[in-house]
């Protein structure tokens, strides 16, 4: 772990699915209230799972150009498509059910130290959401759950998503400080590999639950970076907040 | 005044300087400040006029193709040069003590009614910054007054000043919707025009303060728009928040 200045850090950014919300119980919820109107009993918990395990591939196309750029909730929307027939139930949701389980991604639940966590840190630092969600789904969720975030970089602000470095550096270039000013907040290796990489400092947040009980999530120990904790109360009270 | 319909209304985009923060006061006392220490006497609010004068002259300079794309921070700083040689005073004030009076623009005070209209409107509708503001800019005072926008959408991201079409075609761009479901909320007849005229639904919002007790304001009766209101929280009033 290099040496760690919380006194050159002037920007928080925090990484949404994850990190901030519970994807999981939210997606979950929301999938199986959808199926259950349909008629049908599903497993919302593995749904998600089987879902979201289509993210990084799917934003893997888009940056390495196999694709145009295509945003979040496209992706989402194919992802879902492709999971529906997979699982041989394509022909229980219509166009309207498929567009409402896309916006189950919009509202979410937050984890229960975030809101707190983060008005601390926004006492002595710019707090940013820097994810690879829309502009549009990210002020959503933030609408919805009322955390008090001072702006959204979004993954359409340059149409390429995190790891590449320029959703990094964008947050960089508005935010007008140097990518060492920023401290990225986040509960995926990979996310932390890409923002150090272009030069931001790095917080691992542990979110053992984020891919339900029986998943193994990231864990700090395997991950490199300049500090770690438990949650956005504890990253507070590591950084003096 | 054309009919008002605010049920297809999505979001509330809120001007920044005069509409939702005191410029006037904010830059006044943060340059008399600065002039004090400089060992000189000056009347911050006449101060303010004039730099503030300087202000839509420079944005049209930008728009109109005189010259590139230009920050306000850029702006503001040539103003603020030339204003110093005009008065006689150039001398003395350092490039440290202009720099901070540039960024006094980035910590104003915000209008009394300002953070529980927004707080009431953020029940119902997405509320955003859109402003000519640079995105660091508007970052830095929402996070300084911690008034409750979800979302910032500053000049910089289309690299042109409102009135022009494209700040204000670029929100509904971002936000994933009609520019009919925005209301474009600001105590400014040339910019409520400049967003009817892409489309977006517009309320005024009456500052009779914003110049100072000696120059007139923009007034509703003056100014076209599909509501007026004496403050954000009237607005809430009007929009059933």
């Amino acid at each position: 772990m290099t040496e760690f200045t919380p006194a050159g850090i002037r920007v928080i950014a925090c990484d949404i699915f994850g990190t901030t919300f519970d994807w999981r119980t939210g997606v979950a919820d929301q999938v199986s209230q959808i199926a259950a109107e349909q008629g049908v009993t599903i497993d919302g918990g593995e749904f998600a799972d089987d879902w979201r395990d289509r993210y990084l591939p799917s934003i893997r196309c888009v940056n390495d150009g196999e694709r145009g750029w295509a945003h979040l909730d496209t992706l989402h929307r194919e992802s879902l498509d492709d999971l529906l027939e997979t699982r041989g139930i394509a022909g229980v949701f219509d166009e309207a059910a498929r567009r409402r389980m896309v916006r189950a991604w919009h509202r979410l639940p937050a984890w229960p130290d975030a809101a707190s966590g983060l008005a601390r840190l926004r006492g002595r630092y710019v707090v940013a959401a820097l994810s690879n969600g829309g502009f549009a789904l990210l002020t959503n969720l933030i609408n919805s759950s009322h955390l008090p975030f001072d702006c959204v970089l979004s993954a359409d602000l340059t149409r390429t998503y995190k790891p590449a470095p320029a959703p990094y550096l964008n947050a960089a270039d508005l935010l007008d400080v140097e990518p060492d000013q920023i401290l990225m907040v986040a509960a995926h290796t990979w996310d932390l590999d890409g923002a150090r990489q272009a030069g931001l400092r790095t917080a691992f947040v542990e979110r053992p639950l984020e891919k339900g009980p029986g998943r193994p999530a990231d864990r700090a120990i395997d991950t490199t970076s300049d500090l770690a904790a438990a949650g956005f109360d504890e990253l507070a009270d590591k950084l003096g907040c």
